[in-house]
């Protein structure tokens, strides 16, 4: 088991690796798997969330284009939720980053929400622990949608890019959806478009709006994904980031909130698995019809 | 508490209703306050979902415009993410709603989730109830944000529109954010603006993949929320739909699914609370300091 850098562990083919995510999606733990050991947390995991539009794939694809020149190998998760219309569109951005599908050392999976055990809250970090394992050293985690939970998984990261683009919702709009308090990075997208500086500019005094009393103030960047520009400074800013969370203790505070969120979610999906297994439907049926209220419903089905 | 209208039950002053729902969003049983039966079930719900920016709030006022000119009395519940930040953002929103505000047939109500009780998965549907037994007709349930959990929100309503505008990210952005299968009506909004075509026809496009076997084919609408242009027609496809939901059967099966969904997000939230309760910060640091498997972690938790 004492395997200081990893990369033996799981011998780290593409295809072991394949199908140790897909058990751990199907809420399978990956202690079966002989993985008993939790991640020693060599790797840096990096959020990244934003709308929908604003170019998260594009982006994700030019960090790992910087990542990779400098030598490291890349992990990414693309969190999706759990539909039936999705398969074509992810499969577009899955394309887009294609032009690493051939890298050795790079892995790009996609995950939904198939299992239990506390759905992706509790999977993806068994899924961040896996390519930790398997020697990858960077970790990209990109959500999906702008939702609460959405915003919890990327805020399991060490480091969080929040991402904006012009004409997709201004700053206010990304307010509204809860975002801006998980950001440690700003990266405002699509900077050849017009009106990138008023979302700078809004973004500026909304940020200007929040407390940062652990002493770093979140900085906040433009790129063009699409052809690179601006991301070789978005990875220098991860860099003075990574530095300050190691200096501070930030970062071991970080990782016992983590540590803390997986272990609550695991339970909580136990618990679910076993009320599901009890008579809701037909307490349902009698809330349904009047018959009796939902706070007694709850209570019958906790003491069934 | 046999009041079939319903109106008298409350009194239905602004004042009470107000106080009610603070009473619901901190998570304390409407039954405490001698709401004991379940609401009955005469409102009708409508759910307003979409991406930030395409104009919910301007939507949702011209549509109480319509309802009050037939009469009907209108209550709104804007689910807003908990954040530091959204203060200001929202009052700008209740704001454009502001020619309601001196009106007694309208309530408007933004929540968010203090409490526990399943947070406002378990708040909403008792907040419809307030309003319900207060004797308002028609409910609109507003959910900012695109997640997974604002859907299953707005998918408490019987009838759920599903808003886009040209510019905030086309249907495949939509259909990423899993908003695409919880639609009854679309509607793109902005209608004033360019490329509100190419939004209608890859809506449709992507809608032709979904499969509706229960005999209801989401109709594709525009609109200009803010001069009420095509709000009528908004209003006319709602009566069709909730006509179909009663001849159908889908009304029943829908209230039956929301019932079930309640009973257990009141149950989770019992749960959740008595979890809280257990030392979770010295399983947390175990974890976090590799002694301890996140599994084992949560065993622990649950066996406490």
């Amino acid at each position: 088991m004492a395997d200081p850098n990893g990369s033996r562990a799981l011998a780290g083919t593409q295809r072991t690796l394949a199908r140790l995510l897909s058990k751990v999606e199907g809420g399978q733990k990956v202690t079966d798997l002989g993985l008993a050991e939790p991640g020693r947390g060599t790797a840096r995991v990096i959020g990244l969330t934003g709308a929908p539009g604003v170019g998260k794939s594009t982006v994700t694809g030019a960090l790992i284009t910087q990542y990779r020149a400098a030598g490291r190998r890349v992990g990414v998760l693309a969190i999706d939720p759990s539909s039936p219309f999705t398969g074509g569109a992810l499969l577009g951005d899955r394309i887009r980053m294609q032009r690493h599908a051939t890298d050795e050392g790079v892995f790009i999976r996609s995950m939904a929400s198939r299992g239990h055990l506390g759905g992706l809250a509790a999977a993806t970090p068994q899924a961040v622990r896996v390519l930790d394992a398997s020697g990858f050293e960077v970790i990209i985690i990109e959500t999906v949608g702008v939702g609460q939970a959405e915003v919890e998984i990327a805020s399991q990261a060490d480091s969080v890019i929040v991402l904006l683009a012009p004409g997709m919702g201004d700053a206010i709009q990304a307010a509204k959806a809860g975002i801006l308090e998980v950001g440690d990075l700003f990266v405002v997208n699509k900077a050849d478009k017009p009106d990138v500086q008023p979302v700078v500019r809004d973004l500026r005094s909304m940020l200007a709006l929040g407390s940062w009393g652990t002493g770093w103030k979140p900085p906040i960047l433009t790129t063009i994904g699409s052809d690179g520009t601006g991301v070789a400074e978005v990875v220098a800013s991860l860099d003075a980031h990574w530095e300050w969370l190691n200096t501070s203790g930030e970062l071991a505070r970080r990782r016992l909130a983590r540590a803390r969120s997986e272990i609550v979610a695991l339970a909580m999906g136990t618990l679910r698995d076993r009320l599901s297994g009890r008579d809701v439907d037909g307490l349902a049926a009698r809330v349904a019809d009047g018959e009796l209220s939902p706070f007694a419903a709850a209570d019958e089905l906790l003491h069934d």
